[in-house]
């Protein structure tokens, strides 16, 4: 079974805004063993959408809608999937009453318009929406001879998902082949893409039962296995066999076999080890920071540090002597030595970690940074028995060597805490 | 003339990959006046691949498409256009030639697929690709009786996009009415998009000619202002009197009127005044240092601050006073003023800002603040003269109480700079 997703609105039509919810679905269409064949985007024009749903209705057996049900006169997805199918709308009287309720609730009249929020094709399910107002719809039904099922969902994504999870998805797994899915997702850092497809290809190509991905971005590389079987355990036990093999293989490279990104595995060690970290950044200017407090929790671990961003700084909140800075330049070993150093005794955290750089689009400051390339970036880590100083040649723009940096960091600190 | 866009690749057809070429050719192709209808993505499959390409054909008068022009089995873009349209494929001798030259330039033989690359559409003509090996094609044609602009483009943005600007834009322009566009965009913080919409739609919509999209996100408003003339001059007039009107109504919230960012405005504003800033960050962790230092020349205003997500290091950093924080919590007005003005002093910076609250999951921790609910923020700015601090209730998950109350603190400064 093959199925499409028609995200409906005008906006997603302009260069501002973009379909997000068809990732969802897709993801949730892939656990239940179909797969996306087409995705539509089409804008609130009657013609333009009774086209698209007809097209769609001829090509896949599964068409979901998403957006288009509310009650304003752009909202046509109703109509549209209507003529498509060839069946007509008809009031449901207990959403019409519900939706009535709504309004007296807030002590308000309800605009006449509202009233066709509760029009639902005939022979479909009207599907209760608890975050909104406009119903969701199912339709299992027969079109030119072929089964054809037809979802309609509304467009917010808050309220398409619980929809989507607590009403269409067990409605779908029961008219579908039983059949059970078993997924992991290795996760690298800063490995070229084609070094680890080089490496792992040999094996997972002997697993052609197990759908592999490799995809990458952000200083990341993601490898996802999927497989589906009878029963869950021979699933599972495909997909274990083929990540065991390649967890051999890639060793250390691995940051994480169970999704965690590479700040929650860092926290992770440091939880295990009892350990704090601290940071001092100049060209990362608090990314290495943000990314370690972005997780839930992190303040057990992670104690904070200084954004020395000026060299006045580095002096003052992590101790570098400011000759030291005045001989060497603030991007060189010496200084992102003195950096980790001084910012783990300052806070007194167990690791000290220290980024220093020229993230660009301008090279170093006049003196002895002067002739130092764009990319160029130091990272110190010190524990109170040794201090190491790493040297990177990061190349793209600033973002990305902002984020690389950050991304090296927190590999470096990884590595020393295996 | 309408126009629709396809984009071509399996991978788009997974949770993990979106199709983002379409923003930006939709962008250029509304420069051209033109509006897409459709978007459709579609994976590498010559049936389903043609049978989009069929569709397409018949219902828009311009139809690009991107991806599936490479040397693999799986690139049939090609193929597909070509059976859709009834034109058959010709190699072209200058094409394949570069492609052998590009191999010899490697020293390396060419592999006999990637021959395909050369094959063009009959009557279309050979699109020059810089950044990689697959040229792009641009069909002029009349098909059923209907002309038909037919393009296509490679899948990789850094291929696609010069390819477009350079020899698909001026062929497109050439080809469709001339006309004259003025755009602007008003940007404000953290007003609600109905409180925008309510007092600027009575000003927008008495200028019916000038396009207005509102569109909010990430703690910001942002008005787009569109409009065609038969001269550039009647178009901008027209665009620049509403956004007068609209910068009378809106005043001090608008923080940008030529597209600046709001960390941009602030630099600048600090710049003008000869001013320096530096931060002191709890719940944030560093997300607004970073999104200061992420600005090329930041260096010259930002000297930098620190991240105190433990209190002791609101004490070792900021100076505040180790019983301020136990009396009151750390989330409290009087630990914001301390921090303000400690980090101030610390650095030296004529402007120091402080961010400390809850952002969640969990509620703040035992002792002062054990009762204070997530999403409770406070700012403190200190110039010197005088310390303000502002309470913040902001709703949402960690990630966006952390961004909105980097927005607000931005805001406070720049209100502060005006």
């Amino acid at each position: 079974m093959i199925a499409e997703i028609i995200a409906v609105g005008s906006e997603m039509l302009t260069p501002f805004r973009q379909d997000t919810n068809s990732l969802y679905l897709t993801a949730a269409l892939n656990d239940l063993g179909v797969q996306v064949a087409y995705k539509t985007i089409v804008g609130d024009s009657l013609a333009h959408l009774t086209s698209a749903a007809a097209i769609a209705i001829s090509r896949a057996d599964i068409v979901i809608f998403s957006g288009g049900l509310g009650p304003t006169e752009d909202d046509l997805t109703r109509e549209a999937a209507a003529a498509a199918i060839g069946v007509e709308l008809h009031p449901d009287n207990g959403i019409l009453a519900a939706l009535y309720k709504r309004f007296a609730a807030r002590q308000m009249v309800m605009p006449p318009n509202n009233a066709k929020q509760a029009d639902v094709l005939d022979g479909a399910l009207a599907l209760d929406n608890k975050n909104g107002s406009a119903p969701g719809q199912y339709l299992d039904t027969v079109v030119d001879g072929h089964r054809k099922i037809v979802i309609l969902l509304p467009g917010p994504p808050n309220e398409l998902k619980p929809l989507f999870d607590e009403q269409v998805r067990p409605r779908l797994a029961a008219s579908l082949p039983i059949r059970h899915l078993a997924k992991r997702m290795l996760r690298m850092a800063l490995i070229p893409e084609s070094h680890v497809d080089a490496r792992t290809a040999p094996i997972y190509k002997q697993y052609p039962d197990v759908e592999t991905t490799i995809l990458a971005h952000s200083g990341e590389i993601q490898l996802h296995f999927l497989c589906a079987k009878p029963t869950l355990s021979e699933a599972q036990a495909r997909v274990d066999e083929l990540t065991g093999k390649i967890e051999a293989e890639m060793e250390d490279a691995i940051f994480s076999s169970h999704g965690e990104s590479l700040e929650e595995v860092v926290l992770l060690h440091l939880g295990m080890r009892h350990l704090t970290l601290a940071t001092a950044e100049s060209c990362t200017g608090g990314l290495l920071a943000q990314r370690l407090t972005a997780i839930p929790g992190s303040s057990r671990y992670f104690l904070g540090g200084a954004v020395v961003y000026s060299d006045a700084l580095k002096t003052a909140f992590a101790d570098v002597p400011a000759e030291l800075i005045s001989t060497h330049g603030p991007v060189s070993p010496e200084v992102a030595h003195s950096l980790a150093e001084g910012i783990r005794a300052r806070t007194g955290a167990s690791l000290g970690v220290s980024i220093t750089g020229i993230a660009g689009p301008t090279p170093g400051s006049p003196g002895p940074d002067a002739n130092k390339p764009i990319g160029l970036v130091y990272i110190g880590l010190a524990d109170g028995h040794e201090t190491q100083v790493k040297e990177f040649r990061l190349p793209g723009d600033r973002d990305r060597i902002r984020l690389w940096a950050s991304q090296q960091a927190l590999e470096l600190v990884r590595r020393h805490l295996l």
